[in-house]
C-alpha cells in the first residue's frame, strides 16, 4: 500500500458544479459560481470582503499592493515559510525582516517582534503553521501601537479559529490557500484574500481588475471603465470557483474525516513522546485546529532520517517540511546567515511532516498507524 | 435574438478531459495535461519554451520579472491597449513611455518607437491588435541595436503568422491569454509565456514556481529545494489546462468558423467603407490573422454612437476598445495629458469592435449581418 504526502478529496458535487460553469459560457473570473463561494464566506465566517484569486501567492501580492507597499519598506515575518510568504513583498522591493518561532507552534515568536520594529518597518506577516492560528491578538495589538499592517498568511488554515473567531477575520488582510493540497482544493490551484477594511474594498475590486474601475461600470455608475491603479488579473476561474465551493459545502465532511487523522497521530506519539524526546505541537485552549497537518520534531536530525527512511521502505512518504529561508541563497542576498536564527535553524533539521488528507480516514490510516508503530518501536524501543 | 459581444466556445473533449485531471488528483499547476498542452504548442508553433500561467497578465508579470526589471527603468509600448500591458512592469516600478500607433492596424507604429529611446529604456512591449502581429521583426531590429529586449503582448493573436512565423516565436518573450474572450479559451482564465532564450529557461523555471528551484527535485538534482530567486505562482491549474488542451486540438475548427465572421464582415464594410468614409484594418500580405476580431474606425465620434445605439436597439452588442492608457487617471500621473498622442486619442473616440465569436457562424451570423447593413444604409444611405 501506497500512503503519499497529500491526496486531495473530490466533493460529491466536484464535477456537477464545474460542468455548470463551463457550459454556462461564462467561466471567467468573478462569475456565478465565485459569487456563490465568496458569499458562503463572508455568510459563514464574517469576513468583511473576500476576493478569490488564482493562488495563495496572488493572494498575497494583490494584499500587498493594497498596503501601498514599496522599495525600502521593511516587513517581518517569520523565517520558518513557504517563499511565497516573503516573495509576495520582496517583489515589490521591499526587505524581509525574519523573526524567530515558537517551538510549540513554529509560527512567528509574537514576544520577539517588537524587537525587530524600525521606521522602515510597514507590515508584519505571521502564518498560521499546520492549521494553527499565531497568535494574532497579540500581533495585531503590537501592530496598532506602531502602526503597522497585519496580513495573516492563512495558506493552511482556512476553518480553523482563534478566540472563537475563524481565521483571517481578525487581522486587516489575511490570505487563504485552495491549491490542492490543503483542506479546500480549488480544482488544484486557487486562493483567497479578506480584505477586513471597509475602506479599501474598492481600491481592491480596482486591482483585482487589472487596476481598472470596471467594477464602477458593472455597477452601473460608469458607463467605460479605464487604467486607474496598478493591479493585476488577481481573478478565479469560474469552474475552478466552482471545484471549491463544492468544497466548502463538504466542509464539516473533510474536518470530521481529518480530525479521526489528527486523533489517530496524537495516540501513537504519546506512546514515544516521552522516550523519544519528542516535540509534537500542542493546540492552546483558545485556538481550534482545522486538522491541516501534523508534525513532531525529533530529538536530532539522525533519528529524523532513519524515521522518514525506514517509512520509505514501507511506501509511506513523510515530508521534511520547509527549507528556512534566512538560510537559503535569497535569504544570504539579505544579508542573513544559518546561525542568524538559531531556533529556527535547529528546528528545520529535526522537523517531519506526517502524511495527512481526508481520505487516509478511509483507506490508508490503519496501515499508516501500524507501520508508524512499528518504526518508532524499533528506533525507540517497544 | 441577442448577439452578444463574445462567447466562448466549447471544444467536444472540454467536459472530458476535465474531468479527468479531477479525478486525477493531481490537477495543481504543471502536471498531465498542462504537459501535454505545452509540448502541443512546441511542436506545432516551435516555440523555444512555454510556460503556461493563470492569465496573460501574469504571464507578462512573470516575463517583466525575468527580465530583472526594476524602478526607473523605462518600457517603450502603445497607449492603445489594455491596462495589463502596462501594469505589468508598472507594479515593479517601471515607467511607460507611450508610443503612437499604425491607424491601419492600431498597433504600435514601429517606425516612432527609435525617437521614445533614453539610457533608461529596457524593453518595449508591441501588442497584436485585434490578432494582427505588430511589425515585429522591424521592432527586433530596432531592439537589437539597442540592446533592448522585447516582449510581444500577443493576448489576442494566438495562432496567427508573421512571415510564415507562429506569432510569439520571434521575440525574447511573449505572453498568450487564454482568457475566455479569446481564440482559445482556458476554462475561463488562463494563459502563457514563452521564453525564446534558453538561458533563461532555468530562471524561468525557478520563478514560475515561487522561486523555488523544486524544479531541480523534480529532475532529481537535488534533494530539497529552497527560496533561490523572486518569483510568484506563475501556474495554471491542470483542469483549466485540459480546456486549453481540447481547445488547442479544435484550433483549425475554431478558426475556420471565425474566418466566416471576418469575411462576412469585410463584404458588408466594403459596401459602406467608401460612402461613410470608413477605416477597416488591413492585413498585409506578409501577415496571418488568425480571426480574433473585428473593427471599424468611423469617421467621428458621433456616426460611432449612433451605429452603437442602433444596433443596441436589434440587441446586438459592440463595443469601444480600449481607453487610451496616456489619457486614463494613471497615464496623467506619468505626466501625459489626451494630446500628448493625438492619434491614438483621434481614433480611440472612433473606433468599434464588433461582435465576434466562433458560435457566430452556426448562429446569429446572418442576423446580425442583416441589421446591420439595415443600420448602415440608415446611417449612409443604400
Amino acid at each position: 500500500m501506497k500512503i503519499p504526502f497529500n491526496k486531495p478529496y473530490i466533493s460529491a458535487k466536484a464535477e456537477e458544479y464545474m460542468t455548470e460553469a463551463l457550459r454556462s459560457q461564462r467561466h471567467s473570473g468573478n462569475n456565478a459560481f465565485g459569487q456563490k463561494a465568496v458569499n458562503f464566506m463572508k455568510q459563514k465566517y464574517g469576513f468583511n470582503e473576500v476576493f478569490l484569486t488564482p493562488s495563495c501567492t496572488s493572494a498575497m501580492e494583490m494584499g500587498a499592493l493594497l498596503t501601498g507597499i514599496k522599495p525600502g519598506d521593511e516587513v517581518i515575518l517569520p523565517s520558518y515559510t513557504f517563499s511565497s510568504t516573503v516573495n509576495a513583498v520582496v517583489i515589490f522591493g521591499a526587505e524581509p525582516v525574519f523573526c524567530e518561532i515558537d517551538p510549540n507552534t513554529l509560527n512567528i515568536d509574537a514576544s520577539k517582534i517588537e524587537a525587530h520594529i524600525s521606521p522602515r518597518t510597514k507590515m508584519i506577516i505571521p502564518i498560521d503553521y499546520a492549521g494553527i492560528s499565531c497568535e494574532i491578538e497579540q500581533i495585531m495589538d503590537i501592530a496598532k501601537r506602531h502602526d503597522l499592517i497585519v496580513m495573516q498568511d492563512c495558506a493552511q488554515s482556512f476553518g480553523g479559529y482563534f478566540n472563537g473567531k475563524p481565521n483571517g477575520s481578525i487581522p486587516h488582510l489575511a490570505a487563504f490557500s485552495f491549491h490542492e493540497t490543503k483542506n479546500m482544493n480549488a480544482g488544484g490551484e486557487g486562493g483567497g484574500l479578506v480584505v477586513n477594511i471597509p475602506e479599501w474594498h474598492q481600491k481592491a475590486y480596482f486591482m483585482q481588475e487589472k487596476g481598472t474601475d470596471r467594477r464602477l461600470v458593472l455597477d452601473g455608475v460608469k458607463s467605460k471603465y479605464s487604467w486607474v491603479d496598478k493591479g493585476s488579473s488577481y481573478l478565479l476561474s469560474d469552474i475552478l470557483a466552482a471545484a471549491l465551493l463544492s468544497q466548502l459545502e463538504s466542509e464539516e465532511e473533510i474536518i470530521s474525516k481529518r480530525k479521526q487523522v489528527t486523533d489517530a497521530y496524537y495516540k501513537l506519539f504519546s506512546i514515544f513522546k516521552k522516550k523519544g524526546n519528542l516535540n509534537i505541537y500542542s493546540v492552546k485552549n483558545h485556538i481550534r485546529t482545522n486538522h491541516h497537518a501534523f508534525w513532531v520534531v525529533f530529538d536530532n536530525a539522525g533519528t529524523r532520517s532513519l524515521f522518514m527512511e525506514k517509512l520509505r521502505a514501507f511506501d509511506i512518504f513523510v515530508y521534511i517540511g520547509y527549507m528556512p529561508l534566512h538560510s537559503s541563497p535569497m535569504g544570504a542576498i539579505f544579508g542573513y546567515k544559518p546561525d542568524s536564527l538559531p531556533i529556527t535553524e535547529a528546528i528545520s533539521e529535526r522537523v517531519v511532516r506526517l502524511p495527512f488528507y481526508a481520505g487516509m480516514a478511509d483507506e490508508g490510516l490503519n496501515y499508516t498507524i501500524e507501520k508508524m508503530h512499528l518504526v518508532l518501536s524499533e528506533i525507540y524501543g517497544k
